[in-house]
């Protein structure tokens, strides 16, 4: 049994969203079945009796605000104390410095197409290692809110996961117990909600997760997985938007595999679905999770590639459709859209809902919902309307490339 | 195994929303582990081994919309050709009524006080038996969203659930493999949200379930259970408003046992709990769940008086707070709590999530959610605020009366 059992703050789809800590006190004993869920692929698979049981074992180690940015949130041992460049040996060095690159870069790009608006920064720390920078810009001229977050976490998976994660026998023979495998997660997560109904919301999102080889569980290996995805979701379409966004995705696809772009894109369209409506938030883009069967160096190159693809896939859009004039019919579509975007954060991320259960960092989970988001019942749209065209669109994803 | 799993449009913190009915095909193959989620009694408890593999197990029969409202939506059987009256004598029947008279009156009452808003019904049945009246009040001249449902289901619980409601071993000698438990479940559930920020939101919720005998397992009595509440969230707390609903909430609870509204009191401190924010979503009434350990005509009849209840707590505050001007900064406010709302409902209230993830009408489900929202990143109140005091009592539950 872990000694106890700690969430991150990662707001995001990912499974580095459930990693955990050890730094502080013991709460495990009703801690029994957490596995970590991941998407689609069953390498890592939640086999929890009850989610209940496993949230009332899970705690919060609360996080210590930073006066200052450190160099790296890693520990010494993975390199904090060195310079992180793209040199540094370790690839969780190197994700490291890829995630906190784009975080700057987005951020920039981000406030010269606002103008007006600034990020406000929030840095802070967890004793047992790890921490993040929150990113927000709120109420600018073009983004109702915006926010880039990175996180770092260092945490213990129970041995129950890693076997589930492992898919074999490791320590289960009977007299071995096994002791928690630490881990090592690192991601950034964005979601930019502009004020224009015609400019569409982005978000994304790239992880690394990475296994430590247990020390009291003989013969389990590191094991390394990369996760993310880029996605769109406007209130209008603008097919020339969509097509340039799906292109720019596949552009960074193919430099790395020709199967990435039709199979993240699918992976995409079936995992950001609202269910209960049968519809998708949005128009899609990529999405991949637990992906380890590639060479672990391209990996890390395609998903940097990707994170470099934000700025030319999304700035284009929002600078293009910030200043079309509308209407409070169109405000209110949106509004819609956006109560639409809520549900999907709230009841089916499952970042977002393993976070707000087991704790973390609520302000940096919750900064996807938008500021304002709308309600109506029973609200019906008039076949062949703009309206009608979107809606159809989220529920039969289209090839747009 | 049951044949088929179909839930309910009960959109509320009831057992009675994971009612489910039979009349549809067969999809039961992965199904294994549902039995009833309640609340803080153990005595529906939800075992699933994987909430997920119960939703994917689960579908929707499409419920059918209705020219007319019937005179009953019970099945023959529990007497719906007869005129339902209170001298009926099936429970069910009763209740049924009961739901339906208080529909009415506080349909009456709030279109009185709104003044310019009517409510939309919408009449739907499903084949299997059972159904609902849905009225919607939407952008009135004080409501900014008024729903107050009624249903009746007809359904089959699996023998697991009944097992674990049961807290024996019915059929669980080996060789005796026992069907599917019917059930009946009807309910009344309500969200009010005023416009004005001095006006609060009010949610009341009544409902009773009950199993039928199975005639293929020998022995298994006919159970009942029932459950509600009613509740405040205002945005800001006006003592005197406060101290009015409980006192009329403690008035009903007294007419029947001096032990109740202490204990449902409590019962609802603890269940609309936010948990990730450490806080209420308001400043709590009633509530309890699973109830069976009294006369059965006894909880009728206290369910009645809380429903008729309900206008005498309520009305009066809106009518004192619903013409109070206020600033754009206490309507931010207000719209910020509405946030919060929206995440209790999205997140824990367990009618809505199970409704949602099960299927069900959706309309009715989300009627709960306000018409607008806000969330802002890291919203800071100043100690001594009204904002802040209100936030305070949703932390520290206070006693009122």
């Amino acid at each position: 049994m872990p000694t106890a059992v700690l969430p991150t703050t990662l707001p995001t789809t990912s499974k580095s969203s459930y990693a955990v800590t050890t730094a502080s006190a013991t709460f495990s004993t009703k801690f029994r079945h957490l596995t970590f869920s991941s998407s689609s692929t069953p390498s890592l698979r939640l086999r929890s009796r009850s989610r209940s049981l496993l949230v009332r074992a899970v705690a919060i180690e609360k996080e210590v605000p930073e006066e200052q940015r450190p160099d790296s949130f890693l520990r010494e041992s993975d390199g904090a104390s060195s310079t992180i460049s793209s040199s540094s040996p370790s690839v969780r060095a190197r994700f490291e410095k890829m995630i906190r690159d784009a975080q700057d870069d987005v951020c920039a790009a981000l406030e010269v197409v606002d103008g007006a608006g600034k990020f406000k920064e929030d840095v802070w720390s967890r004793p047992g290692g790890g921490g993040g920078i929150s990113r927000v810009l709120q109420n600018g001229a073009v983004f109702e809110k915006a926010g880039v977050n990175v996180s770092v976490v260092y945490g213990v998976m129970p041995p129950e996961a890693y076997r589930a994660a492992k898919g074999a026998s490791v320590g289960n023979d009977g007299d071995v117990k096994p002791g928690p495998v630490p881990f090592f997660a690192a991601g950034i997560s964005s979601v930019l909600h502009p004020k224009n109904p015609f400019a569409p919301t982005l978000h994304f999102n790239y992880r690394y997760f990475e296994t430590d080889a247990p020390k009291d569980t003989p013969g389990a290996p590191r094991r390394w997985w990369f996760g993310g995805g880029t996605d769109l979701t406007p209130a209008y379409i603008f097919e020339e938007d969509v097509k340039h966004f799906h292109s720019v995705q596949k552009q960074a696809c193919d430099k790395f595999d020709p199967t990435f772009y039709p199979r993240f894109k699918k992976w995409c369209d079936d995992y950001f679905v609202i269910k209960h409506r049968n519809e998708r938030r949005g128009l899609g883009g990529i999405f991949f999770d637990d992906l380890n069967d590639y060479d672990q160096e391209m990996l890390l190159g395609f998903s940097t590639e990707c994170a470099k693809s934000v700025i030319p896939a999304y700035i284009p859009i929002v600078e293009k459709r910030k200043d079309i004039p509308f209407t409070e019919q169109q405000k209110d579509w949106q509004q819609l859209r956006r109560g639409r975007y809520v549900e999907f954060n709230l009841v089916y991320d499952r970042g977002t809902t393993f976070g707000l259960k087991t704790g973390g960092r609520i302000e940096s989970i919750l900064v996807s919902l938008p500021l304002t988001a709308r309600w109506e019942y029973n609200h019906q749209l008039k076949e062949g309307t703009e309206e009608w065209k979107l809606l159809d669109a989220c529920i039969n994803p289209k090839e747009w490339i």
